[in-house]
């Protein structure tokens, strides 16, 4: 198994990516009326995944990280990189199999896969960085909360444990563009995540409920990551989703529920290391 | 140390961006007349580096591979995103260091920060995306060298291990547009990095001589990697950089000097794996 031979494989797509692998660099020529976003997200054994896993599984969660974080953006995803440390454990069926998880997410998303790099290393590690592409002057951003805004959410939260195929919500978050204030997505649970769009925006939240799915608690719809779903900011009276609560004046980043102030307790990587 | 407190210490340029860290994505505007490419590079402690080497240089080691990369296309950079993961023996200070020398290689090429991701991990390792431009359409590739074209290097060669701040050749790189057939940078040896830009363009070469800078042996000079000079070809006569041999027509990918086929030695780090 060699770089070449693994690259050569994999599909390349997309009317604006002119060059995709196999040289030193891909090159991408940008359309004149759209600004690009750009993400990228580490996907680490024993931290984000275990090896127990299904690799398929662990290749669709690997990328849909970033591309949950375009549609955070109201934009659709144009290309990825893909970088790969690959371990001894790690053979080749297991990575070709990585890969299809990964590729048929990408599929699905109309993501082109552009490049990456890849090297031998003790503990398997995926980063993703994947490109999108939004309309001028459009993308949603987390700082444009006000005081008066509804706060939002996709979808029902706490079920991410029972996906076995986490979607990004891409089309959903293109149809924010121009009605949402300010966006986000919930990935490391929605206590964090509100917390860090009223700090950027200087706002405070006022919770009123959460859409909870079957079976999920509370602490898992308020706590838990990797739903995928985005949390976002509009003016009162937007007919998308489920309306949670209120932006208020103050105590930036603080979020309340049910009169008491609500702790972030969603998942932190770099916090947790200490 | 948390997330938002690394990240917030660090530098955001060039007008382009028109957000960088903090948000789910940066966004970058286009300019209409630009190209842009993409390239990402990994870089491993016991891999690529060794623990006991100085931290900064080697965050300048692990910038200066992608920017040599965007060399190689004769782009200029515009910024980057640098992906950590961070074991327990790397503290803050190891980590400033590591950031002071990645970021001074960074601000002397104009390549803003824009984002990228951090985790705990057992092995430190950085994933270096940078994103270039160049004027539309006229990206240097590897796959256009014809026969009869003269082969060039940018600068003498094997003293990379005396270069403690290796520089990409990024304005000789722009110097090559519209003159170079054909061009890829030597990371990883000129045997090897020939090799590749013969069999991207289907021809072979025949090397007349090497220039080697004082001290350095023939092997060094062929076969070793990290000089980060330009290797290109181009129609007899140019006067940039020095001319090394010739492309021939058939036996794709052969390199020849004195008359025998000469073995790609280079680094390939996922050969080395097995």
């Amino acid at each position: 198994m060699d770089e070449q031979s693994i690259l050569a494989k994999l599909p390349r797509q997309h009317p604006n990516l002119l060059l995709g692998i196999g040289d030193d660099c891909a090159i991408f020529r940008p359309s004149a009326d759209e600004d690009l976003v750009f993400t990228t997200d580490l996907f680490l054994e024993g931290v984000h995944f275990e090896r127990t896993q299904a690799p398929d599984r662990a290749g669709r969660r690997a990328l849909v990280r970033s591309l949950s974080d375009i549609a955070a953006m109201g934009a659709m995803p144009r290309f990825c990189l893909v970088s790969l440390v690959i371990p001894e454990w790690a053979d080749e069926t297991w990575i070709a199999a990585f890969y299809d998880g990964l590729l048929q997410l990408a599929n699905e998303t109309n993501t082109a896969l552009a490049g990456g790099d890849l090297s031998h290393g003790a503990q398997f590690t995926a980063d993703v960085m994947v490109c999108g592409a939004v309309p001028k002057g459009k993308a949603l951003r987390r700082d444009g909360g006000r005081p008066g805004d509804a706060i939002y959410v996709s979808g029902e939260l706490g079920g991410w444990r029972h996906r076995a195929d986490p979607k990004p919500r891409l089309d959903f978050g293109q149809s924010l563009i121009g009605k949402a204030t300010a966006c986000i997505d919930i990935s490391d649970g929605l206590s964090m995540d509100l917390r860090r769009l009223c700090l950027a925006s200087n706002v405070s939240a006022v919770l009123d409920g959460i859409p909870m799915l079957p079976g999920a608690t509370f602490s898992e719809a308020v706590h838990d990551g990797e739903d995928y779903e985005l949390l976002f900011t509009a003016p009162e009276g937007l007919q998308l989703g489920f309306r949670i609560g209120t932006i208020r004046e103050g105590n930036p980043g603080a979020v309340f529920f049910e009169g008491t102030l609500l702790e972030p307790k969603g998942y932190d990587h770099f916090r947790h290391r200490t």
